[in-house]
């Protein structure tokens, strides 16, 4: 398979979002056109998306719209479930495990880590919280894919370090600072300024426009 | 100034963190090639997203790294400070309170607001929590142009009817769920699952690959 854009990935994850909702308004067919507009975008760029990975739909009956949207689910693998690990349960990381979302998306978080002795022992969402000592046997035990670092920036560095070494491959890194990492190890960052900032444009135009 | 597409300003916001990285590293010049390196795109897209804007940097010279930020900023309206209120201060609202790069962006909480009785009247971080009977008051009071929303779904779209009303233009929503609004108001959704769909991705081709 041909390697395809991080861009593309983006929109397969919104498409997905899109037919689920159409799905929940007991919508069945849709077009190219349709998901296009929903997500202000051109119909051509959803078939050149779709079309990395095969042949969707009929020409000019559209797309099931449970069948596609499951057929994403398999592409970015949404159909199994995922064993994550949570490293640090201050207020970002509570609130990541409170996030539903993430379950019915079928990331489970299975295994928290916090150093501060006073969280260590203690049970949120009946996990226990671990020391990143014992992280080898933890990510071992639980079968961890997927690890969400929510510490602060200048620990998360090494925390990374600690999991890769453990075999985890797979990040969600929400500490301000590039994570250098190995070549077969994905680091993907959330930054929560980044919409902020296409709202701060947007508003700066509508200035300029008045 | 033509219509500038979501991913443009995206890559925008993304190009301002390079930058500011490669600032804070005393590197003075940058080629549109290395800021292509370094986020995984293509030169031509760099050069493409920077000459909607005018024309930047000299042929053969690279970019000037303070000069470009600071163009890029000026775009984004991030030279700007700008006056935010948070809706919903539960785990999520926490996080995003003590969330530093918000500010170090230029985005100031001055609001909470939460309609919990016995949240209603308490203080954190210096600011009052408010409940939504008194919403256009404040939003006047403390000029907000933003309103992060980290409320329950079903409370979303009415709390976002409210702050439309008293004039608010721009919402980072994190509520899982699809707000309706006016043509001439922005609604962005931070989703966290995107980026782990991304990670499901990648692990999903590695084991198809082993």
């Amino acid at each position: 398979m041909k390697k395809i854009s991080d861009s593309t990935i983006s929109r397969l994850s919104t498409y997905y979002r899109t037919l689920s909702h159409l799905i929940d308004q007991g919508i069945e067919t849709v077009s190219s056109e349709q998901i296009a507009e929903i997500n202000n975008i051109t119909s051509a760029q959803v078939r050149k998306d779709l079309s990395f990975f095969g042949s969707f739909g009929k020409r000019g009956l559209g797309y099931n719209t449970r069948d596609l949207r499951d057929q994403i689910a398999n592409i970015l693998g949404l159909s199994k479930k995922w064993n994550v690990a949570l490293v640090g349960v201050g207020n970002i990381g509570r609130a990541l495990i409170d996030y539903a979302e993430f379950k019915k998306q079928g990331f489970h978080i299975k295994a928290l880590f916090d150093n501060d002795p006073k969280k260590v022992g203690q049970e949120i969402g009946g996990l226990k919280i671990h020391h990143m000592d014992s992280v080898c046997n933890v990510v071992k035990e639980e079968k961890i894919e997927i690890a969400i670092i929510a510490v602060p920036a200048k620990v998360a560095q090494s925390v990374v370090d600690s999991l890769v070494k453990c075999g985890v491959k797979a990040f969600l890194n929400f500490a301000p600072i590039t994570i250098k990492a190995p070549d077969d190890v994905m680091v993907k960052n959330e930054n929560m300024s980044i919409e902020l900032e296409a709202l701060s444009y947007f508003l700066t135009q509508n200035e300029k426009g008045d």
